[in-house]
């Protein structure tokens, strides 16, 4: 949008309720009302990349608000969408100079992620990955993008867990496979050498394994990075509504994300800290980086968790990245952004892993 | 709004442009375009403290587009604002114990902010505040309202800089004014133990201080906190987009801010970094805390920043507030999330600074 059309434009800033413009006056003495804001076109940002802008670019889907109902569409749709993100695996692998190894841990199926050269400060240490899809996408080899990025731009070995997902097992079968391997992991490296990261769904079950392994009298990991994370089911946070239709990946509260992760929660109660960890108890958490962006529809479940760690007296770096969306840093591995954010949490985990 | 209500709005997702609602499948072979987001209703967040729903809940004001035109009208508007402010001022500082003493700096106008108890640690410390107001307002005494509230909740004496502004003084008054306090401030205290603060308009003036330092080889202070800084006054930035309407504050982009940040350019180049620093060579910067928040005008500005800076290999900590408009933290004292805010700020410096 130009300035002079911005101005031009028909604005009605609608007070809503029945107090109306006198309230600008009387602010001080009456309660907060919401308030609509109108139509607006967002242009492309020009202060990122080429590859981000055509990210950030991208249309919403003419079909966004039309979903399976049935386990049997779910599953053909995440069979569809698993197959063409596969397609793309092999050529960022290459480019990446990562190997990938399927491996089944306790039952658990995982892939581990070797980068070609591990720099000799991370030759004890490993990453646990979660992956992400609103709890149901990403089965098999199709969840490992994120994994894969982290091993080439980090050089670090990720073990990405391939945990199970409704319709067939909702909760708390991916938690219990996150946790599975994590106990697992300890014969691998000492658990103040290893990280978990995840983002989205793979960012809520990376605190919720942090809460569950406090629960168990587990150790504990050296640093965590929860991207994006669904850290509150309920819808609380202020980002569902400001960027409502701004974020084209998960564009609005209560939408196909939201009716996955409610496959998984199978009625359990959304505001269980190990469904929405933001409710949980932070104190003893390892240092945290977290990474978001500015039209992110989770960008208030991160800040949340930021200020809830920083409140529990944790170390916790947050990252907002300019113009995107939910993820945007885990779209395109050729997206400078991408290399750059994959490089600030490999340095944040070098910092606080041990060796 | 409710999710159902959500659903049953006529969405008109418009992709703009010729090629219309093809570009979905085909969007890996099409230019990324500008889109239509719909009008929305922002409920006050529940996520908040109850002081916070007021600010963030507060309508837009029914002028927010109506403006003084001429330097009299500025003046008179300048006056207004100021008056009201002042008249807050000594229940704040009773309330957080703050002593205030006007002062002249070599030829500078200032105030000196004392706590009526100051840590051991922060004896031989001294912070720098530049006030917000769009470089036109807060004169005298009316800026001095963060500068008060840092050095009750921190702990610091703060000496408060009353930088000469528009109409009369347009740039480089109130740089060349920050600049002679920060150099007489170098027989105060040594320069590693002195921090620099300032929010908005004073965020963009703490980012410029550090730069014209850096080109004048003086030291440099061993910290700053610039909040939601004007970093960039060309208007890049998609939070100019995504949040405009949606910040209560400074509304949008061309708005009073950016008019009265016009006197302040008077015609120089906008991409000048000392007008607009996130155009600057912040490499050598000191620890940098930045604050914004979810609903600011100016989060792309603060993120953006954040983002060089880290390039630069500055450390640098970013805190987004939950449903906060631009400076929200600052706006009033008994709120909990501006105790939290300055407290945060605090320790970053004590974290930093020389003792």
């Amino acid at each position: 949008m130009n300035h002079s059309s911005f101005f031009r434009m028909t604005v009605s800033v609608a007070v809503l309720g029945v107090s109306g413009i006198a309230q600008c006056v009387a602010a001080e003495s009456t309660p907060p009302t919401a308030r609509e804001v109108p139509a607006r076109v967002l242009p492309v940002p020009d202060t990122v990349s080429p590859q981000m802008q055509k990210i950030i670019g991208t249309p919403l889907s003419p079909t966004w608000n039309v979903y399976p109902k049935t386990p049997e569409e779910w599953k053909a749709q995440v069979a569809k969408t698993a197959d063409a993100a596969v397609r793309g695996l092999p050529a960022m692998r290459a480019a990446l100079k990562v190997s990938i190894e399927p491996m089944t841990i306790d039952g658990v199926k995982a892939f581990m992620l070797t980068p070609a050269v591990i720099p000799p400060q991370n030759r004890n240490r490993l990453l646990i990955h979660v992956h992400g899809g609103c709890y149901v996408n990403g089965p098999g080899e199709s969840g490992t993008s994120e994994a894969t990025m982290m091993a080439g731009f980090g050089g670090f070995k990720v073990l990405s867990v391939d945990y199970r997902m409704p319709p067939d097992h909702p909760f708390p079968a991916a938690l219990d496979d996150a946790m599975t391997v994590w106990k697992a992991a300890q014969k691998m490296a000492p658990a103040k050498n290893m990280g978990i990261i995840g983002s989205s769904a793979g960012g809520g079950l990376t605190l919720a394994v942090v809460l569950k392994a406090k629960m168990d009298k587990l150790p504990l990991p050296g640093a965590i990075a929860p991207g994006t994370p669904m850290s509150d089911l309920t819808g609380a946070g202020d980002s569902f509504h400001t960027n409502a239709m701004v974020d084209n990946v998960l564009i609005a509260y209560g939408a196909s994300c939201d009716a996955r992760a409610a496959m998984y929660a199978n009625g359990r109660d959304l505001k269980d800290p190990l469904l929405s960890p933001v409710y949980g108890d932070m104190s003893g958490f390892p240092p945290t980086i977290l990474n978001t962006g500015t039209r992110d529809l989770l960008l208030s479940n991160t800040v949340r968790v930021h200020r809830k760690l920083r409140q529990a007296g944790v170390e916790a770096a947050l990252y907002v990245h300019e113009g995107q969306a939910h993820g945007g840093w885990y779209r395109d591995y050729t997206a400078p952004e991408s290399k750059e954010t994959f490089e600030e949490i490999g340095r944040f985990f070098d910092k606080h892993l041990g060796r």
